[in-house]
């Protein structure tokens, strides 16, 4: 069935809107790196609840100049407030505080690195979100932007982008989420930029070594890519079970 | 039917072990408060996976010394390794970050700043866990420490103490909690200790309006409560249902 989307466009905006208003809730959080997925529901966020109702933040932390500024094609074109909270000092005050363990190796900390950058970005939000609430007095939720690819392959940080208090593309496979993007008429700079996590100095697909599209081809039916990228994609798939599935002791079983 | 603490603590040891051998999985991280539950933990993991495969994390953060001192007696009883994070720079760090955004009174920043310490509480934990897996050579997973009743009113922050790799002791109330402790002949000061998150000043039944052993008792049965607490428990529980439930929009509904 072919993905219509300005039927789609218009069901997310009313399940937003349903939620918001059975929930009492007033404004959205969400950070915006100037790709695609936080484009597409920063757009999403603004025809739900309307741009007063929307902040963005940009949260740098030794990062490119560049991503703020499509960043702010974004709140620019959908009027919506954009701030800066920068995670550098942070992130250096982490680094400095585990020389009090002892020394460690760039190799024996990259894992670490890599990860800590997302974990600071959502308490950064879920801070900010928290603040909001009391300053404008009526409840902010932070949005998640993951898309339905990147969940697949778990392809986020535990404890970091996955965790968010509402989900408007999670179901939606990349190339869906750019068709809402041009129907909401999301800047194409940003919705055709080459999505990279901007921690690791390297694009999402050549980290995966699939693209976003053999993953959502796999998803309709695993025949229609390669052999060898099926493989990668069952792999990514299995070895991330564990940021789905918290193993937990029953007191019957 | 009565709590068999000997039996019980066999079942998560072998609960432990079982997942560990099956994941090829190498130690343990956790946050060592000085409380019942991580000194509870703390001696679960030990008996399950050797002392030397458990690292106990202190996380201060403008934190009394007290809560560092019955830590070490849990470390000290079960021979682990202790090691001190300090988060109150990093903390202060982020205080000045937000000053870039402008200024806000004790008031409007009190939600944020409570909500703030579990989550990088927890990111420091996943930094950890992700350093140890790689200096040693073998996975380290991060352990939680909730307990039954915390969970039933949602007396957790999201994104903070709830993430977590593995869950010992999610299915046990406190007071079963205590009957494992005593069995494991945790230290009396720990297994005894008020519980308070050390963060807010207050315990955590002032703050909760109920006890612990009432949570117990209502998830039993409602009516061993009394009405008040019935209704108190029952407000905690529906209002932080959103802790655990993301609303996630869906192509087909």
């Amino acid at each position: 069935m072919k993905f219509n989307a300005e039927k789609e466009t218009k069901k997310i905006v009313e399940f937003i809107r349903k939620y918001y208003r059975e929930n009492k809730l007033g404004g959205a959080i969400l950070g915006i790196s100037g790709g695609k997925d936080s484009g597409v529901v920063a757009a999403l966020m603004v025809e739900a609840l309307g741009s007063e109702n929307v902040v963005g933040v940009t949260l740098p932390c030794h990062s490119k100049d560049k991503d703020k500024v499509d960043a702010k094609l974004v709140s620019d074109y959908y009027h919506f407030e954009l701030i800066n909270f920068d995670l550098t000092n942070i992130y250096d005050n982490f680094q400095l505080e585990l020389t009090n363990l002892g020394t460690f190796t760039e190799e024996e900390k990259k894992n670490s690195d890599i990860n800590l950058k997302p974990r600071l970005r959502m308490s950064a939000l879920y801070y900010l979100a928290a603040l909001y609430t009391e300053v404008k007095k009526k409840p902010y939720l932070v949005v998640g932007t993951s898309n339905k690819c990147e969940l697949y392959v778990g392809y986020f940080t535990k404890g970091g982008d996955s965790v968010h208090d509402i989900a408007p593309i999670s179901d939606l496979t990349v190339e869906e989420v750019i068709e809402i993007g041009k129907y909401l008429k999301v800047p194409d700079t940003v919705l055709y930029k080459t999505p990279d996590d901007g921690l690791s100095g390297q694009s999402d697909e050549e980290k995966l070594g699939v693209t976003y599209l053999e993953i959502a081809n796999y998803m309709v039916n695993p025949k229609l890519v390669s052999e060898k990228s099926r493989r990668v994609i069952e792999r990514h798939h299995r070895n991330n079970q564990h940021k789905f599935y918290i193993p937990t002791y029953r007191k019957d079983e």
